[in-house]
């Protein structure tokens, strides 16, 4: 599927020195959060290009804002009431004395935790939504291991597709995948809930998305739609595909930035289509600083390449899910697997 | 002190049609949070010009973004911490079922809570914070009545004249102003905490700020800092000014964006120095359209008023303050009251 080397192409954002990732799956119903922990601090950025965002902390981030380091990121299903979740992350960060020193007296630090959540409120008791202890266990549960992907965390109630309506959606996840070139690593972690399909790159067929009426083959959305079929109305706002570039080379805030922007690249050819008005999408970047100076542009093409995988993975690891009414198929009833 | 006759000028940003303004102070230590609800929905927008701002839910107000309508606002104290407070002005709103509807099976109701946040850990024990409960009770206290102003909600911990650090600073705290003109009223509430003076903008004098070292006097911020004054480093992040301006005009989302900004111009001529990269200042811009449209230079002219005249009630309403070692004096101990 990729032009680089399948030498440089890894499974996980983890291989980001100073990356941690802790998922929290909630029990009762397909839902959760997943937190990207940077436990020595990363300089962060985000780029928001989707029109339905729901998000916290992202104006710090503009470069031209002082603070210069981001401790967690904080991925939530929920809609808005997944924001709840990164006080539980802020609560654990503190635990661990990690966060902004403003004084030394008890309490006076700052863990800096940006976030931005994914609309999954149709999939089963929209009454359970991720909150603050959600938040907390994703942090107890982190580490630098390989994350599970599909359906956990963010991705539990994650779902792709939704142009047409639920009826025919197909379950989305969230993935992971890392690139490294000359002992540089640059990773993502994506939850794919997008309104559109997400596609094989290389050849721009949909692997997991929209269905036919009868359900038993993808339609392709994007020739759908050209084609005249008519979008389902009433699910404005109800999708996003929000995720985390990380890289251990260092970067400015500017750089940070660019880098999301460069992800948001990488979502154009995986997820089709995308940025809609009903999709919030947004990517944050974080550099740990621990490995050394690349240049700038191979590091945008690395992150490219890790958001298109990440996304990939996203589906391919999703498994089929019926909750109430709802019967989500996934890629894999139709062949695609991990 | 205004060029506008007085006959034009009110007390309180809940003579615009459709808002209810609610504090909660905790009683433990000097902080808390306010709430400005809009239960029929308002057009938002925000204007983040400090360079150090904690904020929440502000990318969906950009103009190109869809959602189309804010039921609350929280302003609070505690840092990021206080971000918290706004899963409760949630949890508040879902109960009187007011937000966005997303579907009609229970919990599918999305109320959309902007937040910004001011810092005031160094107020007292910084390990209480307004939490989720705080920003319910706000709510629960909310009503169209005349707000308190002074050492309240989340003017309750703030403090201005912080340039020359703690010891020389003086108590800020929350005011609110309004201007009505042919049936349409244009209002603000304005928590200030800033680094810098609170001044008369007719005169440039400070009301409250930074005091001489024996604390007898203002000293004048700018006066001082032009003249070489050194300013105390580390407090860096530990001030903002941040506040809600709302109108009864219909308003676009652009409009409201630049509503917003035109605050900022109030808080230009209200405080000063302002907007420095240790202030995290961010002015909310609500527009319930329960009045009939006004020429819009008009009504971002009334909105600078507002502003000026909500900052110079705040320092004006705010009263001496001891916690611990700090021992915080006011504008009326130097003879300016409401």
């Amino acid at each position: 599927m990729m032009s680089l080397p399948s030498s440089l192409l890894h499974d996980s954002i983890t291989l980001v020195h100073g990356i941690e990732v802790g998922h929290y799956s909630d029990p009762r119903r397909p839902t959760g959060c997943s937190v990207v922990i940077a436990r020595d601090g990363a300089v962060g950025g985000v780029d928001v290009r989707g029109a339905a965002p729901g998000t916290r902390e992202t104006d710090l981030l503009d470069p031209a804002s002082l603070v210069n380091v981001v401790h967690a990121v904080l991925l939530s299903g929920g809609s808005a009431w997944g924001l709840d979740a990164a006080c539980g992350v802020m609560r654990w960060l503190e635990e661990c004395s990690i966060g902004l020193g403003v004084g030394n007296a008890p309490g006076q630090c700052v863990p800096i935790v940006p976030a931005a959540v994914l609309f999954d409120l149709h999939v089963g008791d929209a009454r359970i939504r991720p909150d603050a202890d959600a938040g907390y266990a994703a942090c107890k549960a982190a580490s630098a291991q390989t994350p599970m992907q599909g359906n956990v965390g963010a991705g539990a109630g994650a779902v792709v597709g939704k142009l047409f309506g639920m009826a025919r959606a197909m379950k989305g996840g969230i993935g992971t995948a890392a690139v490294s070139v000359g002992g540089v690593t640059v990773g993502a972690l994506i939850a794919v809930n997008a309104l559109g399909d997400v596609v094989d790159p290389a050849s721009g067929t949909p692997i997991a998305g929209a269905l036919d009426g009868d359900r038993k083959m993808l339609c392709n959305t994007v020739s759908a739609l050209l084609a005249g079929e008519a979008p389902l109305l009433g699910l404005s706002g109800t999708n996003t595909t929000i995720g985390v570039i990380a890289t251990d080379a260092p970067l400015s805030k500017a750089q940070a930035k660019r880098l999301a922007g460069a992800g948001h690249d990488g979502l154009a050819r995986a997820v089709r289509p995308v940025h809609t008005m009903s999709d919030g999408d947004t990517l944050f970047a974080l550099a740990t600083g621990k490995a050394h100076a690349c240049d700038f542009n191979l590091l945008c093409t690395m992150a490219g390449e890790a958001v298109v995988r990440a996304c990939v993975n996203a589906v391919r690891a999703a498994r089929a899910l019926a909750v109430g009414d709802l019967h989500l198929l996934c890629a894999a009833d139709f062949g695609a697997r991990l």
